[in-house]
């Protein structure tokens, strides 16, 4: 038995370890080789990634959605190309949001046909680029876009497929559905279809695949997915009619979640399997609707799992009475786990050290980062191995929203490497920086 | 009167306006050039930093601590070697908190003895890096970290100059003293000061010069800085009576603060000035304490106000009655804007439509960013004049903090430009990143 199984049920740590990793003596394992060797190869602070644990992600999910779904991969969330290439091998295609994402995406290997391209902002240099290039689908998201993208695509002889993003009057968020529809930036209020119909209608370079449905963000329960994709299926019916032409693809959208926190319980995929052929059946019975293909863009679900943020300790110290445990990673490079990224409550990612699993958590402490700011916290009053300078810590479910959505440049300290390992083999998918040239 | 000014008291932006910049016709003016010329000439998004308003927030500063204190900049709040310059060639010294930090203070022309380096986990090859090149002094903050230096000096051969960080019973935070003490991972706690003179006694390669306290952060009250810095004076008489040494610095921190939202006050400059006589006399009449220097190490208060982020609106969009303004730029270039960099509450950076600044205030709106999350939102339900796209949006007191403090891979957009504007002259001193380098 770990030493972090103590709190079976309140310890997500012990529980993500049991799930995904392996213990070998006191050395936590990923994809067969130990945190603690590639730290020593790689250094420190760093990010890895395990091949197998995302190539597992993305096959359960597929088994869970056969039959009804395809999978593409929201690139945002992990945007190194060596970690979409993983998703894009497996058959997914990939969701962008800027034009950045989309070379992004070419770099992974994805076809331009498997690329879609949704976001509130899209500027007229980023539809020129993907339109010239190509591109599987393009998410109209407000009228004056309708405009912009009927114009370059007709500057460019081609003619666009795209489809409505659309803002529900149900929609999920943090877990549970919320009725009645509110304001947003993204896409066009359901309320406001007809409108958009006519303005499409006469677009002779924009063709009119289908919709694509926000559907909140973190999502645990199977039953809210299947409420809100059961939504989208309606509305495109209606789209459908109200347009008189088939559809070729609807967009249900991602937010499915991952455990984050104590008590967070995982997605249950066997429900969200077992919720779906009544969505099959409703579809298949629509002729409008029958040919179309489903999409569901993760990110998250995919990438989070597999990765790890690892860190070494510099310093542990006392302040009145209090354990204070400094390292070499902090906020910089992992700001959700530092609480910064939207979150209203700052609770800690779950986190071990990965070269002590065995030792009992005996010993109190905050975990905080290098940078002369109290933002840098990675983890409060959390209990650990008694650590000192020298010891590594990991923060696990670090895969998705980690170093792209982190401030890396804040107060000066190199970029991590990112290392992929992928059954004992590791390979550097980004280079550490150096934190100064002129050495 | 500007339009902006219709709630005078209340309207911080208007403020701000009328105090460091000027309008002309309908345009803000900065540093002699209109924001619609610059954004024009450099494209957005854009950081514009005004070298003047820069300069005279420094020298009123110094007015204010004449006979007291020098001022060293602390980098973290605007890294970019051309900004930090101007505050070396006005006599300031540097404040860095990592040896990226250190390359950029002399990038930024400053000599090595002008630079402290400060922070709590300063690692091995940094300490190296400092100690090589030539350091003011090293801030130490734990019982390691004092092994450590004395053991990097002895390799080199050379006798470092250092400081005592203390984490004292008395602090100021938001602006309001706390006593009482709180556990902190930064420096020693007052009351280990005998443990640390203790532990230094020995080590024939530190030099100690002084102390450094730490004095809280965006402090709005004269009156708080005062009583922060008199106990920070009481502490280095205790330090050089226990020692029984002549201190030669005395480091009282930064924390002095700007105004962002309705209803922050303006640090009084004046106050200060006139609270500084008696301490000035208590240093003096202290035989251990008058030779040594005080410095103050502020960052924003230097940069904040000479900074605008701006950016231009793709999109104008009404969803369920409510106006959203979508602009090319978001969280991602201005983390802190976008209330996600430390903020409890989310309020909004004073923020202007510059080239449409006479106009009414006559639309509210909410203005977000391109990036596809709810967390990309600049402000919220704020008066602005009737936007569409073309139009051009610029946040205030955007000088510190900034661009190196967010998250600038997050979906992958390309980094903006940075321009500096000197009596009418604009230059480039950081180039915008190329989206699609294929192109």
């Amino acid at each position: 038995m770990l030493a972090t199984d103590k709190h079976a049920g309140k310890d997500l740590a012990g529980q993500l370890v049991n799930e995904y990793f392996s213990v070998k003596d006191n050395d936590l394992v990923v994809g067969g080789r130990t945190v603690r060797s590639l730290a020593e190869e790689f250094g420190t602070p760093l990010y890895i990634y395990d091949a197998a644990i995302m190539r597992r992600c993305f096959a359960q999910l597929k088994a869970a959605l056969a039959g009804f779904a395809e999978i593409y991969f929201s690139i945002k969330a992990n945007p190194n190309p060596a970690v979409a290439a993983l998703f894009v091998q497996q058959g997914a295609g990939i969701e962008i949001a800027s034009a950045g994402e989309y070379e992004r995406a070419r770099r992974a290997g994805a076809k331009p046909q498997n690329i879609l391209f949704a976001g509130p902002g899209k500027r007229d240099d980023e539809l020129e680029h993907v339109i010239r290039g190509g591109i599987g689908e393009i998410h109209l998201e407000s009228f004056e876009e309708i405009d912009r993208v009927e114009a370059i695509a007709a500057r460019h002889g081609k003619t666009v497929a795209v489809a409505i993003r659309i803002n529900p009057v149900a929609s999920a968020q943090g877990g549970a559905m919320r009725m009645g529809g509110k304001p947003s930036p993204f896409g066009f209020d359901e309320e406001q279809i007809g409108d958009v119909l006519a303005a499409l209608a006469g677009k002779t370079h924009l063709d009119l695949a289908g919709l694509h449905l926000f559907a909140g963000t973190q999502i645990l329960e199977a039953e809210t997915l299947l409420t809100q994709w059961k939504h989208g299926l309606d509305l495109s019916a209606r789209i459908a009619r109200d347009s008189g032409r088939t559809l070729r693809s609807i967009d249900l959208g991602g937010g499915l979640g991952i455990p984050y926190y104590a008590g967070d319980r995982t997605l249950d995929l066997d429900a969200l399997r077992k919720g779906l052929p009544p969505l099959i059946a409703m579809k298949a019975a629509d002729p409008l609707l029958q040919g179309a293909r489903v999409i569901v863009e993760p990110g998250r679900y995919l990438a989070g799992p597999g990765g790890l943020y690892v860190a070494r300790v510099v310093a542990s110290k006392m302040s009145r009475g209090s354990r204070f445990i400094v390292t070499d990673g902090g906020m910089h490079h992992h700001l959700a786990a530092s609480g910064n990224l939207g979150q209203v409550m700052k609770r800690d990612y779950p986190i071990v050290a990965p070269a002590r699993m065995t030792e009992p958590r005996a010993e109190t402490c905050s975990i905080v980062g290098p940078l002369c700011t109290p933002l840098d916290t990675l983890a409060r009053k959390v209990d650990m191995p008694k650590l000192q300078a020298g010891d590594l810590i990991a923060i696990l479910q670090s895969g998705a929203y980690g170093l792209s959505a982190s401030p890396v440049d804040f107060l000066g300290h190199p970029a991590p490497a990112e290392v992929l390992v992928d059954d004992g083999k590791a390979s550097v998918i980004r280079e550490r920086e150096n934190f100064a040239p002129a050495d």
